[in-house]
């Protein structure tokens, strides 16, 4: 049985090997779920670039820029991080985007045979597609804040383990914690992470309807991919 | 009210402050039980080296070698890294060891203004002591195995998070879930760690014993902090 493993931040990720495997990058809070909402209603494409000067090229293209930094839109871009700017952006169906977490948590599964965007919106999907059709090792990498532990993460990869847990060992303790810490909170997710860090900096910051719609399950049932450098609907 | 935070490895500790802190610093399976259990019965101090040769010149001073490397004993060591070689030493009541974690999370310990060794041996006795007298951060530092996330490492820094939640402000993500943890686990800690990768691993080197002794709470009421480089009970 391959095994399923999760990386509880990218500042961890030489611990684990990335080659070879099947990877899950997660980033709940904002940017994978604004990746699979938009991906979901009418984008095509978009770039996930490290740094802020990286964009101008893609924007000279013709793509919207998306960002944040600690949580605020970037000052010029014309999108933030919020999963509703992502499904209001058409016409226009081609994004550019950095983030704080993100993107830094997709550029470090680079090696990786395949890489999966995954969140609660798209929960189901991915579990089955990863159930159904991967046969190697899964490694779940939470993007965390600022290189540290995120509770909202590590919730998204112990509600993985807990669909994929016949298919894949889950065997060390990084996934063995997120499962049970997914069963703890898997029936009220947005009354456990009301006291976590990032959904507090976000509702400091007036988010309150972004955490409620990225804590959402199974809303979208779009499989979300890297593909040549591209994140799309495989 | 000051904080508790918790550092989930030593290879995250960048991302904390420690300078100005109180630390305590675990490592559940053994280092940090053996260190309060020898001092509990018997050892007068224990001086902490990263590497296997640093402890000659401490062996030539009359010090017993204490040590392990991937849960086995060194070759030569009169101790390895079990509780009873620790309890067993007498009459010397000299040690300096070297193990795979522990002596690394206290190394990194070294720019705090105060390491306590915490262990579940001793839990209660560490609780009052920082519930009584220390007004500063807390900063509990989980040894891991080889730089990665350990279960039983976090049960303990989420047990002082459950003592600790009235005088220490419990807020950061890596607490929350340590605390979530413990709460999940308390009242079996050992059912609870069955399948935990470090506990497997020392039942593979016939270590069962030391797995029971290492999880009893309150065992021995011994405070035992790093003062001038030795391991001494306050």
């Amino acid at each position: 049985m391959p095994f399923l493993e999760v990386c509880l931040t990218p500042e961890l990720i030489k611990l684990h090997e990335v080659e070879g495997k099947t990877i899950v990058v997660t980033d709940i809070f904002r940017a994978a779920s604004s990746m699979v909402a938009g991906l979901a209603t009418g984008l095509s494409k978009i770039k996930p670039v490290s740094k802020v000067s990286d964009s101008e090229e893609w924007h000279k293209k013709g793509f919207l820029r998306a960002g944040e930094r600690n949580g605020v839109k970037i000052s010029g871009f014309e999108l933030g991080n919020s999963p509703f700017d992502f499904m209001d952006a058409r016409p226009v169906t081609e994004v550019v985007m950095t983030t704080t977490n993100g993107t830094k948590a997709i550029a470090v599964a680079a090696a990786a045979s395949q890489v999966i965007i995954g969140a609660f919106l798209n929960l189901e999907t991915v579990a089955n597609y990863l159930k159904e059709n991967v046969n190697r090792d899964v490694l779940v990498i939470c993007a965390g804040w600022k290189g540290r532990f995120s509770m909202e993460d590590t919730l998204f990869a112990g509600a993985l383990c807990q669909l994929l847990g016949e298919r894949f060992n889950i065997e060390n303790d990084e996934a063995y914690a997120a499962l049970a810490l997914y069963e703890k909170a898997k029936d009220d997710l947005y009354g456990f992470l009301k006291n976590a860090g990032h959904a507090k900096r976000l509702r400091g910051l007036d988010f309150e309807k972004d955490i409620r719609f990225c804590l959402e399950c199974n809303r979208f049932d779009n499989l979300t991919v890297i593909d040549k450098g591209f994140i799309v609907n495989a």
